[in-house]
């Protein structure tokens, strides 16, 4: 195991890192930009290296200053979290080359994910369901006007190299497809400095459901069930829960061995989610593959004992998976809801200061905080500030709980998405396990 | 389900209760006494009822008040927690009589475990292990000199109606017991209002293991294993955890059906645990019944995924046991500290005001916790402030987050013991699972 790793992130998932960091006696190295100077993160870190000012581009997405501070601290190995440089290949190859462990899997993988229309020509090889669409990217708009007409109207239009909703449209005929190319286009463009498009089939009534795995460099996988992840606002999760209440035992079988199929296909190491579209019949298509530890993975841990954070540091230190997927049982459920500093009315961010802040306790309810009293919500970054995370024998008991842990959660000075939240988790047809990434606009206001 | 029940008590367990009714949808009531006006549970509870001064003599432990307050909020049921009235069989008597479900067994049973000697004859005549000693009250001190050399020194001296250490002690010779006696006696007049005396034989290197059980109103008992609670500090647990790392599997399972029989033999309801005393040969006998909820019903939660509280509620509203032995799965391991508002030299305790408090968050890590920052801890009643719970899928596990989760515990304001439970939890005679009651004199200093 690592003597010392730096954490090349911010807020919750740096926290969550040290955490584990902290349980395994490895001596953790924040880094950070002079706008999270009080943040908790830096406090409870081993050591902490100012890397510059906010925004990201000047300070978290610097790799040459982060490769530095891991340099300087010691560090053997870099941890990136989710989001900034978690899915950069050139920043996993930086870290390799500096002699640094990069704790994800090799930059060639990265990379190949990375790019949404490699990602389905690979799977497609693999023997993995893809959406029905084109494998090439669309020269222009007559050849996405072309390809619509094969595959036949809704279809997503997507960028090669997007994420979060980016450089996608939902296209109902031909005329929206011609408004919508140019635009969406040029956003990738500007967004990803990559502006390759291509097409697939809208899918139905979709559920968003994703399978996380475990292997290590020995060409062992271990899928540990899988995330149902349909909640969505603007093409962002916000609910997440494990087992999926959709899915039959048999669809979640096949599901588990198309991921592990795909995962062993790549050559795949360390953690890594395969996301999938389910639609109502519950045929499943291939989405995207993340190359890292996803916000939601709590949910997992939860319904398996494992600590995943662990299991990455383990495997990029070149340890054998202690677990089989024999040995590893299903225990119960549970729901994660993600909590933004955010105007429940408006969805704008509301940053500022937290006056008052009480996390709700108790039996299996679970924080991951980035914040605490006193704490400023700079609002350079993402708004999400804290995940809370139940777990129950029964679905019914961790909506139960989650719900009531909502209800008790205290937080003042900012405004937060806690109403919506809770109004969600309450929901008739929630609670009925109805969770298709339209429920937000079906079902809410 | 009741629709509303009472709280007769305060503090962390009070809020725990809470919690369990905000799941269920069951409206809660709570008591205080004007020290505690500004409490957490107070505002937590759907409603709440000043029921007079500190100490308790003129309000939790006024049952009169208490059942007035119920009568008035239209409650159905009283949940007595544990300490105050909970083991009080004139209270339960007085509920019943008021037209209130007392969560909790008959009043006979209450009555009948209350006192330690009775409690033997019963469980000698029920078939338990009990420990070589005297089964009558033991006339003055000529009896008890008598008794002892019978069953020889060392020998503990107890008081029938005893408790928490009152009117006990530990005697080596004849010349000890003479001197102990009459005070021991006295003590037990004075706290418990009865000083029936009997003694016991010494049982070397103790370990102090209980049985968990639930107990429908139709015969349906479930074990749910044991907990170890030897880590004590003047007969007081501290460091309770789930399995025992003592006892074999062999030891386990009489143990287990020992409890069941004892349960079984007196028609217990309920929830309740069995104490017990165990030697060094794995040799185990009763020591005392608590007819309550348990301050550690925590480590057993957590490796059954129960919720001990909802078991109560259920089997109290005359619902029959959803689970049966078969059905349960030990889970991990579990460890729960208790943090006292104390002094760590002295022991004193160490009321105030706590001017920050940040509780530790995260994976597996469960705060049972009475106070927030800015709350007063009144000097009126039992030092315990809060409880800190972990679960590991290994002790090994168990052991590194609760250490770690103690390391993050930021309270100010007040002195705490823990900078004790750290050391307890690092030991290594600790981490080898060396958990006599006597490890706080042999250990730690």
């Amino acid at each position: 195991m690592f003597k010392k790793i730096l954490i090349a992130n911010r807020g919750e998932i740096a926290r969550r890192v040290i955490r584990t960091c902290k349980k395994l006696g490895v001596q953790s190295v924040a880094v950070y930009s002079e706008a999270d100077a009080g943040s908790l993160f830096v406090r409870e870190a081993d050591e902490a290296y100012c890397i510059g000012k906010p925004p990201v581009n000047q300070s978290y997405l610097n790799a040459d200053a982060i490769i530095q501070a891991a340099k300087e601290s010691g560090a053997e190995a870099v941890h990136p979290g989710y989001g900034l440089l978690s899915e950069n290949a050139a920043f996993a190859k930086k870290c390799i080359e500096a002699g640094l462990v990069f704790i994800g899997p090799p930059p060639e993988i990265v990379a190949a994910m990375g790019s949404k229309i490699e990602a389905r020509r690979t799977m497609k090889a693999a023997g993995v369901p893809i959406i029905e669409g084109v494998d090439a990217p669309l020269a222009d708009e007559e050849a996405a006007v072309q390809a619509a007409q094969g595959i036949g109207y809704p279809v997503m239009l997507k960028a090669s190299a997007g994420g979060g909703g980016i450089g996608m449209e939902f296209v109902r005929s031909e005329a929206e497809l011609r408004k919508a190319f140019a635009g969406n286009k040029k956003r990738a463009e500007m967004f990803f400095g990559d502006g390759t498009m291509f097409i697939e089939k809208y899918i139905e009534e979709p559920h968003h459901i994703e399978v996380q795995i475990l292997a290590d460099q020995y060409e062992n996988i271990v899928p540990l069930w899988e995330r149902e992840c349909s909640i969505q606002r603007r093409h962002q999760k916000v609910v997440e829960e494990a087992p999926s209440p959709f899915i039959s035992e048999a669809t979640r079988q096949k599901m588990l061995e198309a991921a592990v199929q795909a995962a062993k296909h790549i050559g795949y190491t360390n953690v890594g989610t395969i996301e999938f579209i389910v639609d109502r019949d519950q045929n499943f298509y291939f989405l995207e593959m993340n190359t890292r530890l996803q916000v939601e993975h709590p949910v997992t841990e939860e319904i398996t004992g494992l600590d995943i954070v662990e299991e990455q540091l383990k495997i990029a230190s070149g340890a054998r998976l202690g677990i089989t997927r024999e040995m590893l049982k299903r225990n119960g459920h549970a729901i994660e809801v993600r909590i933004y500093a955010e105007d429940p009315e408006s969805f704008f961010p509301s940053p500022g200061k937290i006056t008052a802040l009480r996390l709700p306790e108790g039996d299996e309810i679970r924080n991951e905080c980035a914040v605490e009293a006193g704490s400023e919500v700079p609002p350079f970054y993402d708004p999400m500030i804290a995940k809370l995370i139940a777990w129950g024998r029964t679905r019914k008991e961790a909506c139960e709980r989650i719900r009531s842990a909502l209800e008790n959660y205290q937080i003042e000075g900012i405004k937060t998405n806690i109403p919506m939240l809770i109004e969600t988790v309450s929901h008739e047809q929630f609670l009925k396990g109805y969770t298709t990434t339209h429920f937000v606009d079906d079902f809410l206001n």
